[in-house]
């Protein structure tokens, strides 16, 4: 694999990794299982207690945008459109690494959670339990 | 919710965990939302310290399976069967707790993983890394 190049940060961008080279990312993306509506299920960890915050999905273009922003970006089922988190709630994902498993199908992004990542006020999206 | 009612273990029964009263799983599974093909995709943990082990599918029948048995049991897209995890490799996973998150649409439970959670011998599935 190429050696990552650091990052040329322009003023004013809020990037705590650096970007991948373009060699690098095409390379892991093409390897990666997307579903038959091109989607790969994401699940969003605390990088520093492991809690799981969340899990949303992703299509390659959605993940292409959140290694180039070092920020979380979503598709949204529901809405049919990309979402970077945070955008308008300020409650931002800044990615601190991204892994994926053994099948290539599902992808475990550790984040540094600005605020909470639940629309309900929580910090996990997992606050229920059924046992 | 109906207090859960101290399970009635028979001899040779591995449980860690107290069965759920009929009434109470019937509630809770009901709530759930399966995809259009009757999955919900869960997120197996480390209850102890937080690792992301693996994600595995579970159909409304292999989540009862799990909270009857308290091992997990998932429902294999691939091969279209019922699979008890271990239950070829010894390596069972003991459920301690399912949480589910807001929209209802995934479930995060917590085990304590006998052995490994991945067939190529890593404890957890995702030992790869994009970033």
């Amino acid at each position: 694999m190429k050696k990552m190049e650091p990052p040329k940060l322009r003023r004013g961008a809020i990037l705590e990794r650096p970007l991948l080279s373009r060699e690098s990312v095409k390379f892991k993306l093409g390897s990666l299982k997307f579903d038959k509506n091109g989607l790969i299920p994401a699940i969003i960890q605390d990088y520093k207690n492991n809690q799981v915050l969340m899990v949303a999905y992703m299509n390659q273009e959605s993940l292409r945008r959140t290694l180039k922003l070092g920020k979380t970006c979503y598709w949204s089922r529901s809405r049919k459109e990309y979402w970077v988190k945070g955008l308008t709630s300020g409650h931002f994902q800044f990615v601190k690494s991204i892994a994926y498993d053994c099948d290539m199908d599902a992808l475990l992004i550790k984040v540094r959670q600005v605020g909470k990542a639940c629309h309900t006020g929580n910090r996990s999206c997992f606050y229920r339990k059924i046992l």
